[in-house]
């Protein structure tokens, strides 16, 4: 069996790669440069799965808040450190913006323990008062229900971007579903697949829009 | 529109899930113990897609190898931090094993800069030496072929186990195919699809293989 692997410049993988994804993809892209086909594009070269094309939600204005927080220097808030470790957090600093997790923080495992919560769920209510604007949950539907309630909760100006793309078999699709049907600022991706490169991946390519 | 959350305790989420993905199989599993099921239902947990039934690849005696590194204390090996950030270190823990990633290091930013290679690629050198027992690579292809070449060079009965899944459209086919054809000890995923949380489940199900 004879395999070729490409001899390409390490640096130019990634622009490659979008170059495959707008070849292959079945639909015809009109405008190239529409933000929401950014995001889209990104999400697919992080998992090699087009099915993201079909999936992915913007409600309006979604991206434009986004950009906004980020240059802002607002910061971002993930459900799991797999998230946090996919963020472009050297790029998102030029702002002044950092990146939460507060999953392994011994307080929240604490918590989570004495009232029959998850870890994940615990962790967006502690994270939520600091400066958000994204909650990027790409791991739990529990802690995508929690950020759905609490964020829900805030005053309209100060509500943060839901990043929600819990990905899996148990209320994930739900959580989605819920977040698609009551949440007026949401990036999601409906039905059961999404996960940690597909949070980090959005998150990614609303940093380099807001560069843009 | 209803939507209908089940109630249901977080101890008891990963287990219904494995459920699910047992009962939507289309394949009967004859053996629901096989070794290798356990990995595949972990990763089809982990990304909600069951292509992985199809594509994932293991050679004779990669789990059992697995098992016998996790237990003798060996160390593993991640191409990129999201990757180390999935895996059960406290698990791991209690054999004396510990993950390593080099990816984010100055020096090896440096090298990768002056040699034209990907720092993941320069991070996998760099970490070789380390009594390592699986190298886990759930990003780059460049990492994986790295791997290839450099455990090819070891002592046979000092070689790890590869775990190579990376992910994309450059490459990340062509290094997994080059995987399954010379290295007699690794596991896969043929065709694009990988990824960090594809690389984390699978030795996230060797550790608890491990641990039975």
């Amino acid at each position: 069996m004879t395999i070729t692997i490409r001899k390409i410049d390490p640096l130019k993988i990634e622009e490659e790669s979008f170059r495959i994804i707008s070849e292959e993809l079945d639909t015809k892209i009109e405008n190239p440069d529409d933000p929401a086909y950014k995001v889209i594009q990104r999400v697919i070269h992080a998992t090699g799965d087009f099915s993201f094309f079909d999936n992915m939600r913007f409600t309006p204005g979604a991206i434009e808040g986004a950009i906004d927080a980020i240059r802002g220097g607002k910061n971002i808030l993930t459900d799991v450190t797999m998230v946090a470790a996919g963020i472009s957090k050297g790029m998102l600093a030029q702002w002044g913006g950092r990146v939460f997790c507060n999953v392994a923080d011994k307080t929240v495992a604490e918590i989570a323990r004495k009232s029959a919560k998850t870890r994940s769920e615990v962790a967006i209510e502690k994270g939520l008062g600091e400066n958000i604007g994204i909650v990027a949950i790409g791991n739990a539907p529990t802690a995508l229900l929690e950020a759905i309630r609490l964020v829900g909760q805030m005053e309209e100006k100060k509500r943060p971007l839901i990043v929600g793309v819990p990905v899996g078999f148990v209320n994930a699709a739900e959580s989605k579903a819920l977040l698609h049907r009551d949440n007026p600022l949401h990036i999601t991706s409906l039905g059961r697949k999404g996960g940690s490169p597909v949070a980090a991946a959005i998150v990614n390519a609303l940093i380099r829009l807001a560069q843009q």
